[in-house]
């Protein structure tokens, strides 16, 4: 499917928000309280969820149509709220698209540098997004002289869509993960993952319980949404309406309990917002129309 | 790819068993402590895992490919470890397969029906083996008098896969799980999921602290195990070999951390026996010579 040619001025054409399930959730959530009036379509490939475990072809595959897809909605810029299609699939979806082209990685790295003061960064998130190297390379790229302690914490994402995001359980979880990095120094900790906002809280109670000095969380949905804000103004692509915006949400796949711990993340009702598309590799595919 | 013709006498071949993942490998540790002379197969289906949220026509094709592909290994029998595909591909592969195969829901199901005096049996499992209503349909084809008590646990699947099998937190959401249980009469557990009997010593002590009467926990690795020791010597098809058997590991995907898990799963080294396959809905299809 081509491209569509765009039927409204651009800066009233919705965002396009994509990841493999329901995390990028968290940065809607976000987008939304920054840009209250901007239309936002949501794409879940709820169906092909979870993208970690894949190799960095099918990723790019995957994100590809899930990009084109979204584009065929005449979206006017795209956050890929996914770490690992953010860490494999990026440049592609650059080069495949005339929108400007968000990811989380980046903007959180970038804040991080900024913030530390030790030089000393702590990265937790999931095995894969850890094992990917992604978020020490942005870092290092940033600073070399930084040195990064990458914990991943595989039990938190079950955790948080079970909706476990407060309590003993999680409290001592969060503990068994963080509890090696104090004494190091670290006065900075990336939330590495869209699910980590949810129990941002119960991180911090735990940091404050640790023997740490004064530690800074930074989290992928306000940060992203920050950066996507200030990117979308300095390029005119901000919307001027003042009514609240539509949202949309677009799922591969509806499985059975998924609305519920959707909410969750969005933190309040999708109240039939959610629709079911089809998504192959042969259905949607990015084709970009020669510029100039 | 046709079925061979067999190059030995029927005993003498190995049993292929087959699971979405890592799961089963505590299905074939109990068969190899049952039947330590029998050559085994395991086929990990990692590249397509987890099978849960697939719909039953996916469920069936996966399970066909596998089971072809394992019968492309000239085994005598298939015993398919995995909930999803026991639940929704049994009957397709039976029809498709010259040799028996043994699911995990029936016997446990009958091994719980014989068990239970108070006609209370409550089944454990994923969210998705729970919804699926798959022994709770098995166990009133037994007896419909039967009351069914269904939790699903889903934090209890990552827990065991990070090996956290014991300790606090684990003994806490176990509780979260079984503690509405107490005072209905329950007395006999399914562990519905195979992963459940690595953490069986910490259930059955949970179970303990609780106020419950007596209960018998029913796991699907001793039980299946057994059944399928029985169902071969029935048919003659226990090998005569005196010899330790040689056990094989053919993984669609060999993802990062995967042996470690595996291992853990198996409860002992799987030193160089895992082999990448490739499983693709071409390449392997059930073709049933005709009999007679």
């Amino acid at each position: 499917m081509s491209q569509p040619s765009s039927r409204t001025v651009p800066s009233a054409r919705p965002i396009g928000i994509f990841d493999s399930g329901v995390g990028g959730l968290t940065v809607m959530k976000a987008l939304i309280e920054r840009l209250p009036t901007e239309d936002m379509i949501y794409l879940g490939d709820t169906a092909r969820v979870p993208y970690g475990n894949r190799g960095p072809e099918t990723v790019r595959r995957y994100a590809t149509n899930a990009a084109a897809l979204l584009r065929s909605h005449d979206i006017k810029a795209l956050v890929v709220a996914c770490n690992t299609a953010s860490a494999y699939a990026l440049e592609a979806l650059r080069d495949g698209l005339d929108i400007p082209v968000f990811g989380v990685i980046a903007p959180v790295a970038r804040r991080a540098a900024e913030l530390t003061e030790t030089d000393k960064i702590a990265i937790l998130g999931t095995r894969g997004t850890i094992q990917s190297n992604s978020y020490q390379r942005s870092l290092l790229n940033l600073r070399s002289q930084i040195d990064v302690y990458p914990v991943a914490c595989p039990l938190l994402v079950p955790l948080a869509e079970e909706g476990w995001t407060t309590g003993s359980v999680t409290e001592q979880v969060i503990e068994h993960y963080l509890s090696p990095l104090s004494g190091t120094g670290v006065d900075t900790m990336i939330l590495g993952c869209t699910h980590y906002p949810l129990m941002q809280q119960t991180i911090a109670e735990v940091v404050e319980r640790l023997p740490f000095e004064v530690v800074t969380l930074v989290d992928s949905a306000r940060t992203t949404s920050q950066a996507v804000e200030e990117a979308l103004r300095e390029k005119s692509l901000l919307s001027d309406e003042n009514a609240a915006g539509v949202h949309r949400f677009l799922l591969t796949d509806l499985p059975q309990g998924f609305i519920e711990t959707a909410e969750r993340f969005f933190g309040r009702s999708l109240d039939g917002a959610c629709e079911h598309v089809d998504i192959t590799d042969s259905t949607f595919s990015l084709v970009v129309p020669p510029t100039g």
